[in-house]
C-alpha cells in the first residue's frame, strides 16, 4: 500500500479518450469518424466532439473522403504530424546535437555544437544557442523540449544527477529550461531514450516488454516493462556494463575486476584484437600499420576476411555478453532483445557467439523463446527516443498499460 | 503502439474514487468522512455517496465516535475485515494447503491435503474436498479464489502451463474452478505470490519496487515492479535458478552446468557440507550419524558451532548467489531485494558472504544503494500473498500506478 493515487474527475475520462482517440488516428494514418467509435466502443457523439476538439487543436485534420460502403462517402482524419515539433536535445561524447522532430520522427532541422574547449558553466550559453537556432523561423507548433544525458538523470524531478563528461551533478536542467522557454521539458538517459526509440518506432515488442542493449565506449540497456521505460529507485536500472562476468578478468575503472565492459565493450574487443597483431596468422597486418592503429572497422574487416585470432576475440565478447544477457532472460522472460550500437557491424559471428553462450547459461526453454538481434545503430536512435518521451508524456501515444483483453 | 486501452466511462470514474475510498479506509484502520475527503481531494458529497456504497456492500462499517476538534464527534470507519475471506489455495511439495483468510492475513481456518498416492486425474477431487471443507458453515462472504502453483502459470488467461509436479500441462484451472464455484478465481506462481506477500503484508517497498528471491529446494524469484507484480512475457519472470554462475560447476537437472540452484540451493548447500563430514576439523560428526543424515539444520547448527568446513560452504553459496544479485542490482536497480526461504536460517555468516560478492560483482554506487536482508520464511508466506493477489484484483488494494506528486 504505497503512494496515492489521485481522484478521478470527468476531466480524466475526457482526457483519457482524447488520447485514445488521438492514438487510433495516429496509428491508422486515415480513418473515419465510424470506424474510431467503433475500434475504440465510443459513442458516435463522444467521437465527434472528441474530434473537433482535436481538430481545434490542430493536432489532426481532414483528409478527403475515403472507401464508400454504400452511403454518403466517409470523411477521413489524420493527425497533423508535420504542423507539430519536438525540440530534442542529445549530449554526446564530443558534442550537442539539437533537432526539430515532426510526429512520425523526420528531422526537420538539425545543428550540432562541438565540446570542444566546453566547460560546465558554459552549458547555458551552449543550449541557449542550440535552441534560438533550433526555432528561427519555426513556423510549426513545438510540443516540448526534450534532452537526453549520458549518465544519471532523473527524469521524475527533471534533474541531472551525475553526468560525468559534462560536469554536472545535480543540475535542475528542465526547471531552468522551462524557465527559459515556457514549454514543457522532459529529460532522460541515453540508454534508456534509445530503448524508447526502439519500442515506438522500431519493432517494438507485441508484449509491451523489450530491453535494448547499446554496446560503444560503453555498455548500457534500456527497458521498456509493461509498456513504460522502467527507470529504475536510482534512475540507474539497465548499467549493465559495470557488473562482473569475468571473475579473473582485467581491472575496471570502476574498482572492480572483470566487469561486462571490460570484456565486450568496442574499446575491450579493439583492445583484445590488438595483441593478435603481431600473430603469424593475422590479417591485420594487412590492414593496418600497426597495432595502434587498429580500430573497429579494421577488426570487422579482419573478421571478415577470416582471421583466427579476431574471430576468437569476437567470440570471446558474444561469450561475455551472453552471461549478462541469461541473467536478463532468467530475470524477465522478455521475449525481445535486442543489440546495437558501434558493435554491431561485428554481425552474424558476434550475434552467433551471443546465442551460443546464452543457450549455455539460461534455462532452455527461456532461452528458446527469446529473440536476441543485432541491429545497426540507428543514426538518429537517442534523437527519435526524445520525440517518443516527448510524444508519450504531452499527447499519450506511447501508453499501453490498460489493454483490452 | 501496442495494444489498445479500453475507453473511460463514468462508471470507471466512480470505480476509481470508490476503490480510492476503500483504500484510504484500508489504510487508516479508522478514519472520518472529513478526512477521507482531506486525504482524497473528493467533496464531502462524493465521499458520502460513495462510504454509503460501501458499507452496503458490506466492505466497511461505522466503529464510533473520533476525536473532536470543537464540533460534533465525527464518526470513525474501518474495514469489515473479518466479514470477508479469500479462499486461498496453495500447491506444494507434498500438500495442497487450504485457507480461509480475512482481509488483513489472518488465517480463519485452514486444512490440508497430503498428495501421497496423487495421480493428476484425481485433482478436482482433491480441489472439491478442500473447498467444500472449507466453506462449510463459512458465514463469511467469500471475495473469490486464489491458487498458487509452482511452475509456469498464466495468470491473464487462468491456465496451468506447466506444472511438472502436479502432472499438469495448459490445464484451463480457473474455468474450471469458476464453473464449479461461481466466484472469481485467481492464479499464479508461488515464488511471484511471495513477493507480493512481502510488498502488501510485510516491508513492501517505499517505491514501489520489490524483488524476493526465495530458496529452499528450488530458487526462484518474485518481482513488484512500478507497483504490480511482472510476470514475464511467457509468465517465466524470476527463473534465476537456472542462471549459469559457475562456468566449471556441476551438471544441473536441466542440462546446464553451474546453475545457481547447484551451488546455491538448500539441497547443494547440504550436500557441499556433507563432503566435510570426514575432515578432521569438522564438527558435523558430534552433530550428525553419518554423512548422510547431515541436514539444513544440522548444517546450521554446525555453522553455528564454528565448524570451518561448513563456514566455507556457506560463503561459497553467498558468494554464487552475490553474482546473481549483481546482475538484479544492474539490471533493475531496486533499493530492496528480499532473501528467503528455508536458506534464511543460515543468518548472517550468509547474508555477509552474499553482500560481500554483491560488492565485488556490481558497480559501487547501485551496490550501496541496494539494501539486501535475509529474512525467515513466514509459514504463511504464500497464502498472504494470494489473499494479496484477490485483493488486488477484486478491490484494488495494491493498486498504486497512479500517484500523487
Amino acid at each position: 500500500m504505497k503512494g496515492l493515487p489521485a481522484k478521478a474527475t470527468r476531466q480524466h475520462t475526457k482526457n483519457h479518450n482524447s488520447r485514445l482517440v488521438l492514438r487510433i488516428i495516429y496509428e491508422d494514418e486515415a480513418i473515419s469518424r465510424a470506424d474510431i467509435a467503433r475500434k475504440t466502443g465510443l459513442t458516435r457523439t463522444t467521437v465527434s466532439t472528441v474530434v473537433g476538439e482535436l481538430i481545434e487543436q490542430g493536432l489532426i485534420e481532414e483528409t478527403g473522403a475515403g472507401q464508400s460502403s454504400g452511403g454518403r462517402l466517409p470523411i477521413l482524419l489524420r493527425v497533423a504530424h508535420e504542423a507539430h515539433s519536438v525540440l530534442a536535445l542529445s549530449f554526446e561524447d564530443t558534442q550537442i546535437v539539437g533537432a526539430l522532430v515532426d510526429m512520425r520522427g523526420s528531422i526537420q532541422r538539425r545543428v550540432s555544437l562541438s565540446l570542444y574547449g566546453y566547460r560546465p558553466e558554459e552549458l547555458p550559453g551552449y543550449l541557449t544557442r542550440l535552441i534560438e537556432e533550433l526555432r528561427a523561423d519555426v513556423t510549426t507548433h513545438i510540443l516540448g523540449i526534450g534532452l537526453s544525458m549520458p549518465g544519471i538523470v532523473d527524469p521524475v524531478h527533471g534533474i541531472v544527477r551525475r553526468a560525468v563528461n559534462f560536469g554536472l551533478v545535480d543540475v535542475p536542467l528542465r526547471q531552468w529550461l522551462q524557465d527559459q522557454y515556457r514549454l514543457p521539458v522532459y529529460l532522460d538517459n541515453a540508454a534508456h531514450l534509445a530503448a524508447l526509440a526502439e519500442y515506438m518506432f522500431g519493432d517494438g515488442a507485441a508484449s509491451g516488454n523489450l530491453v535494448v542493449i547499446s554496446i560503444g565506449v560503453g555498455i548500457g540497456a534500456g527497458m521498456v516493462l509493461n509498456g513504460a521505460l522502467f527507470p529504475g529507485d536510482g534512475f540507474g536500472a539497465g548499467e549493465i556494463g559495470h557488473v562482473v562476468v569475468a571473475d579473473n578478468g582485467i581491472r575496471c575503472n570502476c574498482g572492480n575486476v572483470g566487469c561486462l565492459e571490460t570484456v565486450a565493450s568496442v574499446p575491450a574487443i579493439v583492445r583484445a584484437a590488438r595483441k593478435w597483431f603481431s600473430d603469424p596468422s593475422s590479417r591485420l597486418r594487412a590492414l593496418a600499420p600497426s597495432a595502434a592503429a587498429v580500430d573497429l572497422d579494421i577488426v570487422h574487416r579482419a573478421l571478415e576476411a577470416g582471421d583466427p585470432g579476431v574471430a576468437s576475440v569476437v567470440e570471446e565478447a558474444g561469450y561475455y555478453l551472453g552471461i549478462a544477457i541469461a541473467h536478463i532472460v532468467g530475470l524477465l522472460n522478455v521475449e525481445r532483445i535486442v543489440v546495437t550500437g558501434a558493435v554491431a557491424v561485428l554481425g552474424l559471428p558476434f550475434l552467433e557467439a551471443v546465442k551460443v553462450s546464452l543457450a549455455r547459461h539460461a534455462l532452455a526453454p527461456l532461452a528458446a523463446m527469446t529473440k536476441v538481434e543485432l541491429i545497426p545503430e540507428r543514426s538518429d536512435a537517442v534523437l527519435l527516443g526524445i520525440t517518443a518521451m516527448v510524444l508519450d508524456q504531452e499527447l499519450g501515444l506511447l501508453h499501453t498499460r490498460v489493454r483490452l483483453s
